[in-house]
């Protein structure tokens, strides 16, 4: 027996009737507002060659870690769902293989926002009408195909029908923008910038970081071999990426240590991270230091910094060594920002001038240190909840735990943050949801007028994500 | 004026009506089901002479140390309560005395998962129809008393009453299982098992450490004096602890560390432990490294492996010195995992046929390190909301900052990991309750739909402990 | 278009209407008791003196952190808002300019309970029909101001409006207490105690620290050449204090620490603290020791312990050089328990006859830590949600995460905390809405009866606090 797929139109919304219908109100004035995605991981190319994409497996399963880090979680070998083994493990090509295994396991996903996602997907994408599971598998994997090689199926009429104002891709300093210059060039209106995310340069355990500062060097002409050289070539490659419409920085270190050294230090530093003798600890001095060095050229050319922290990035180093980064096997550390920040805060976070836009995978940094820091330093804004967090417990839990001490205008709206391009509009729609049902709570709580409620739901939807990341 | 003692048909559901009526189906569905009971605390001796319990203040209060850790709080002195004090403070012999002492301060109770629990039983399972209170005290004494003393209220006829499906108990190496034995000779068909707790024989810090490696020599007639001819006799125990239907192996850790030394670092840890002048980092580095070779065991003889780590047993000096282990005194700390895991996990944690199933005091780590573990290694899966958390609100926050990122299949179901053998019911109640409530309002806010949860209330109460724990 | 400013009978109850009810019937039982405030920063000068109060921005905004925490955070310059830059930069004078900044950007409070206190304040004591908005700022400074020089509103007469039973204010041991004096001497009945504050003669980092205790010398005549003299010279200011009501002493600080030290070294670290030549790490463990010192003094004169660390105070070294302390660049800490207090505790944990009460901005320790503290130490109690927590979600979490290991009867009612006066009522209501609610929630899932629910709201209301206090 197979089960309809219906996407209710309360779904998320609180369950006590009051609350329910200031939602649904709520909701009704922001669910056609326009998606402004500032932060994610959609391939660039996608709309500047704006292919067919080829099927649901390579489409909706591959590039999803939150699916495979499930199946694999069960026992589900990723070779079996088509990931590709360096060591030399055959892997599925079947398409639709693929498929069935994740049909057969999609109750695995009972409760998490990936169900949801993927529903919607369904539901609203494609038009399926019934559950997934092994005996719609088939079924489903038809219809998808058969849409997919249609023109009304190409990234940028889906890109249109999603209603997506603007779309920021994240890049390395390193990449040439080719795809972005290739959309600027083809004339279509569709808005998609990128974002710097200099990790590959400013990080010395990255995977051929020296190498990758000799690239910068060719790519720039400058002369890296000294730190100031470095920080020219970093500018100067800032300036490049703004061209194709960059607002933003982004930054993804293992903690959020800072640091403001003294110019021999940093320069003393700067060569023992080149020679790759560095240890670990100063490799982390090194970040802490970027991230005050880039702070210091966003006060100058204007870019807007995202630090998300705390990730220990491929624990599993089987899988590292089989499959490569991205594969389910990142996991949060507690994560410490009052200490770390001092550094970088003592000398910029009084710039109301400066956007500093803080992530967290530890939940526990909310109201205790996130809060209370955005809160009070005119620099710094709070991101939604990210990764793990990016549900709808999480959601609430975010919310519940910011809002009373940093209030809503020192956070920036939502992020979808993702690779999977076909789930953004769901993705936004769970955080709008959530927002509006937030916002309904505190209404029916009498904590909050029906009217600022309404006014904070377009804010949230919209106006704060165009102001914090000067869209 | 004394009050009536109800235990409404409804509690613990959602307050919101839509939610409220699903629960109640869920429940519905579920309440009858078997009750298995994977990891515990009673004593096997009780099902092994089948003889009457003596009386209240011995059933009921005496190997409670929640109740006991809260009255003390309250500064009544456990010698008013029994308890007997080493250095010779005499002690309260007069059961009555014990128990009216406990009903003038159940009011200190209130809102706690023991006054839930007791009040069950004291409904349930002795009918009693007053609230607890000096008042009613003797009332109900005298009723329990009696009941005590009558045949229905033997072990064994209250573990069918129960409808117990299968207890486990808990214990050392070095026990002779000389209980399950009379057990298993008596012909009684109710299924009481052992599971191995080898913290006696593993922990260097552990009272009497040497000695009780010296007695598993004695048992196993193994060569103790090398690391490998240890690693023997633990072996040896284990087959013995599986003829006495143990599917599990239990570890009481302060921290969730692992280890994976060399041989020759192995050798010299132990015979360090066993001289006496180990440190506490490398007995802490040494019980890391016995997690790892338990787990090596367990692919050879399939037990499965529980870790509750993270506490700090008898902080309280004095009441160490005067009352000993379990008097209440124990306390959470904060614990780690991401990293401490990490040489188990690379060595083991890839391997679907090994299963580790994790436990915290730590609630913070549920959505930080937890969730995105078992959500990933298929080695890995959550034991349930343990001790100071196994309660209503402690059960809730549970599933809602697990279940987004690991699921519901990824853990294990309930544990009532009690001494308190009459409130097995009542806990496995609360717990029940609550997971049909968490679904019901996944259910209300449409994240799931009603004919999966009633499939997932099946698998939670169920299901999944019988697959986790290989029952 | 301005918007009527209401405060809905039932702000902050549960939404779902069940519990609403109850949580209705509780409040009206215990909403008329009188307020007692234990804890606070409110002073004593106002009392004294009866002189009316000058301004609502003098009165309102410049006192009150939470405010310009947000305002500054948004990017207003705190000279803006009257507050005076030492280092120069000219601050705003003119009180009506002050009150329109803050009505221009009092959207910026949404959803924090600075709005929720403000919006009583406005509604209760200065009876505003309308929001506070940019276009109402003036008609509401003139309201204020007109109703603030009359009789009606000097402190005295605003104290007994208010229904105080008791206001402490918190002093330092180098006060002399001129004010409580002159209160005494007045013949007023208003009952104002002060509290013992010694961080600044027990901190060796604080301010003038040397000099203060030579000051402590003169005011005691106590030899504080040594560490014995120089705790006599403490245990004098503390029988001073008594003098003037004080029931408890309080410490503000940067970690839990607890220390138990020989004589010996108690001595030499003393003699390193006076000489200015102590390392951060020592005079935290001076600090630690002087908690085990206090401790001591309790016993004998009898004064409760109060508890606040955890704070990293004045972060922000911009701020602090121009504008000094209790600015709003205050921020919390992770802070750990169960090994810093276990010197303490081994000393005199067990002894029901002292009362230590622990505060925390870390709320990941109420269900880790504190809750099993002190649900188990007959010495210790937990404070109420405390400063960032000090609103509707923070107290809901500490209920939530607290009550099910601790129960209520170790937790001490409800501080205020403030330095705002017209705030307090404001305060208390908030804090007995949500006490109400969440016993209410308890009662609608059949976990309390309505009875227990009722004598627990006068409880949590006024009889804990007076017990814990001693008042």
């Amino acid at each position: 027996m197979t089960n309809p797929l219906n996407l209710h139109p309360d779904r998320l919304f609180p369950a006590a009737p009051a609350a329910r219908d200031i939602a649904r109100r709520l909701y009704n004035d922001i669910k056609n507002l326009p998606i402004v995605s500032p932060h994610g991981h959609t391939d660039p190319q996608w709309f500047a060659a704006n292919q067919n994409f080829s099927n649901p497996a390579e489409l909706l399963i591959k590039p999803d870690h939150y699916v495979f880090r499930m199946l694999y979680s069960q026992g589900i070998r990723l070779e079996s769902i088509g990931l590709k083994n360096k060591e030399g493990a055959p892997s599925e090509t079947d398409a639709r293989k693929i498929w069935q295994i994740f049909a057969d396991h999609y109750y695995l996903f009972r409760g998490t926002p990936s169900q949801m996602w993927m529903d919607y997907v369904l539901h609203e994408v494609f038009g399926v009408t019934h559950q997934l599971c092994n005996q719609t598998a088939n079924t489903i994997y038809d219809s998808i195909n058969e849409q997919l090689a249609t023109d009304a199926f190409k990234p940028r009429a889906l890109f249109e029908r999603f209603n997506i104002e603007l779309l920021a891709t994240t890049e390395s300093p390193l990449d040439n923008l080719a795809h972005h210059q290739t959309i600027l060039d083809s004339g279509w209106t569709g808005r998609v910038i990128t974002a710097f995310r200099p990790d590959p340069v400013v990080d010395p355990e990255f995977e051929g970081f020296s190498q990758n500062i000799d690239k910068l060097a060719e790519l720039t002409g400058e002369d890296v071999s000294t730190f100031n050289g470095y920080l020219k070539a970093l500018a100067n490659r800032r300036e490049y990426f703004k061209r194709y419409g960059a607002t933003s920085t982004d930054h993804g270190h293992p903690s959020a240590l800072t640091a403001d050294l003294s110019q021999s230090e940093k320069e003393n530093l700067y060569l023992l991270a080149r020679s790759g003798e560095i240890s670990a600890q100063e490799a982390e001095l090194f970040r802490g230091q970027m991230l005050t060095e880039m702070a210091a050229m966003s006060l100058d050319d204007g870019l807007v910094i995202q630090i998300h922290p705390g990730c220990y990035r491929n624990h599993n180093q089987q899988i590292f060594a089989q499959f490569g980064r991205d594969k389910g096997a990142d996991l949060p550390l507690a994560t410490e920002y009052v200490h770390n920040l001092k550094p970088l805060l003592d000398k910029f976070g009084n710039n109301p001038d400066l956007t500093i836009i803080l992530f967290t995978l530890d939940e526990t940094s909310y109201s205790r240190e996130l809060a209370p820091l955005a809160g009070h330093y005119p620099a710094l804004k709070l991101g939604p909840a990210w990764w793990f967090h990016d549900s709808p417990e999480g959601m609430r839990r975010y919310r519940q735990q910011i809002t009373e001490t940093a209030g809503f205008y020192n956070t920036v709206g939502f992020n979808d943050d993702t690779r999977a391009f076909l789930s953004i509009p769901a993705r936004h729609d769970v955080a709008r949801r959530m927002d509006c049902g937030f916002l309904a709570e505190l209404v029916a709580d009498h904590r909050l007028s029906e009217n600022d409620a309404h006014e904070l739901a377009v804010d949230l939807t919209y106006n704060l994500v165009k102001k914090a990341y000067k869209l």
